[in-house]
């Protein structure tokens, strides 16, 4: 502070005084704008809005300090679409066609041979086991770097079979702004999905604004090792290492965040005890569901579906008091512009 | 913007810019307070003042993106102390003994029986398999929150056994100012633990300001359930889960951070790998060691350590131009006042 002298420090502390009185003029202003407007007015949103006043309030009974503003939500069906399938699930069919080249056995074995020849019914009998199959084939035995890639150049030219669109168009708008106005308030959004961790992170920072320390997942075990270029490596194992679902959300929670969310947000029964967890921390919390009531604009289902079954946690939702969206009434628009 | 006209928000221009040529006037007094002042100038402090500046330039050749400035610590050894033997190993030893009443067993069951006789040989002769005995014992069987609990306990009122200091007392100064240092210049700052995670978590963010959602470390299953109570709680159970130590560090910075570190400081072998990671990424990066040559004021061990052994990572970073950080020369104090 040597060359600030005392009377020139008198007039810094008169600006930064008057700057202050802008500031919070322009504060009062832009509480006036609405923080989701393509969210219609209505239950969900007016509880979504006095759950983060209530704890961003500073001297009211429900603050909660910024460190602790944990907000979680799960991915597929809750900030994107998940239909017909899953959207990695079209990416590892995609990758089965790509590598089918060097792989001439596929066209004999199953499930590949569904696949290649897009036989539906013979790749749902397949099950989980066939699943689990197509998962390790396309997702394992290349390093991270290399996955991250392909992953990268995927989303950049594969389209959704009916929608037309990319599928990183296929996220909901309402949602993004919903975790625009979270982090506005000092919340930091983390995505817990029971898709592969690093399948996510490739496009959630661009699109979510969620960095990849803040995606927790299903994944597989990696391998350190020096390639023999003499460069270290993180190879992909095709051995799954944890699955980030149903249980196994608060257990990743607590493993990767190591604290408690107030915020958790979902849309079927794989996201049930998040929102459990989240419920049982005390304190104020907020329970979000999604419910796919717009057949029209996206899909509707719920209790019956294969893909993003909602069905217990959907009476649990009633019986607690969680707020349920209903995607038909409670949103303006599904999609990005 | 409605009740602010043209010329009041003129004036509020006016009144910004002044604002900004003030703080750009104090920014260049404060750039000449020392950011490191426990560290003496020499090698060490300039490499690192170096390395921050080059990737704080906006418009320089080694420009990083504040979301890419991510600098991962070991703890043990470069963070704090880990002699006569590592602090968390001290907790397990107490831990023993506040449980024996309940476990009459362990009067005659090694290795319980030589920590409760005090008998370092026969402890010693347990070997490893002992050491994860009394993990177990002492870690697991409890939900996280109770664990979390009885660390926090511990720290509060347990001393080190020579120093009669509390062990968060016994954390490196010039560390502190080192992490303090590289957030003030946008960078997330992580801890890469072979310690176990949630050790550590309990006293992270108040000692070092880190975060429990940036500290990763070695873990143990954990399992979701719901309680008599109804209430839900993580178990933890008696199986290790990952190992984040030697070739696991990379593994655990892949699963929790997702992106490569471009700094990245640790003080033994078991933080090779981790330096030899961030080493391969490519662009400007700081790879350092600690190395306890302070016999008197901490202590001073290497090669031969069996705590914190530092040899083939000496031998790399002499070869490769590592940072060694030479604790007695560098270092004008050790621990905070």
């Amino acid at each position: 502070m040597n060359t600030v002298s005392e009377r020139s420090f008198r007039k810094l502390i008169r600006i930064l005084l008057l700057a202050l009185v802008w500031i919070s003029l322009l504060g009062s202003a832009q509480a006036r704008i609405d923080p989701l407007p393509s969210w219609n007015d209505g239950a969900s949103k007016r509880a979504i809005i006095e759950f983060v006043r209530n704890v961003t309030k500073v001297r009211g009974p429900y603050f909660v300090p910024i460190a602790q503003r944990i907000a979680t939500f799960d991915n597929d069906g809750t900030l994107w679409s998940e239909q017909p399938i899953y959207f990695q699930f079209a990416f590892a069919l995609d990758r089965v066609k790509a590598l089918a080249p060097q792989h001439p056995e596929w066209k004999t074995e199953q499930p590949f041979k569904a696949v290649l020849e897009g036989d539906t019914k013979n790749l749902m009998a397949s099950g989980e086991k066939g699943l689990v199959e197509l998962l390790m084939a396309t997702h394992t035995g290349m390093t991270t770097d290399e996955f991250t890639r392909t992953v990268t150049d995927w989303l950049l030219t594969a389209k959704h079979p009916t929608r037309k669109r990319f599928y990183t168009d296929l996220v909901y708008q309402p949602m993004l702004e919903l975790l625009a106005y979270l982090r506005q308030n000092g919340f930091k959004t983390f995505i817990v999905s029971g898709g592969t961790v690093e399948f996510i992170r490739t496009f959630a920072e661009k699109v979510y604004g969620v960095p990849p320390e803040q995606v927790i997942g299903t994944s597989f075990v990696t391998q350190f090792q020096v390639g023999s270029n003499g460069v270290p490596e993180l190879m992909r194992e095709p051995k799954i290492e944890f699955i980030d679902d149903g249980p196994g959300k608060p257990v990743g929670i607590q493993r990767f965040i190591g604290r408690r969310p107030i915020f958790a947000f979902g849309n079927s029964d794989g996201d049930q005890q998040m929102l459990e967890w989240t419920a049982a921390g005390g304190g104020v919390t907020f329970m979000g569901l999604v419910r796919h009531t717009d057949a029209e604009r996206e899909w509707a289902y719920d209790r019956e579906s294969r893909i993003g079954k909602l069905d217990t946690a959907l009476d649990e939702a009633a019986a607690r008091k969680w707020v349920v969206v209903d995607m038909k009434a409670d949103w303006k628009v599904i999609y990005p512009k």
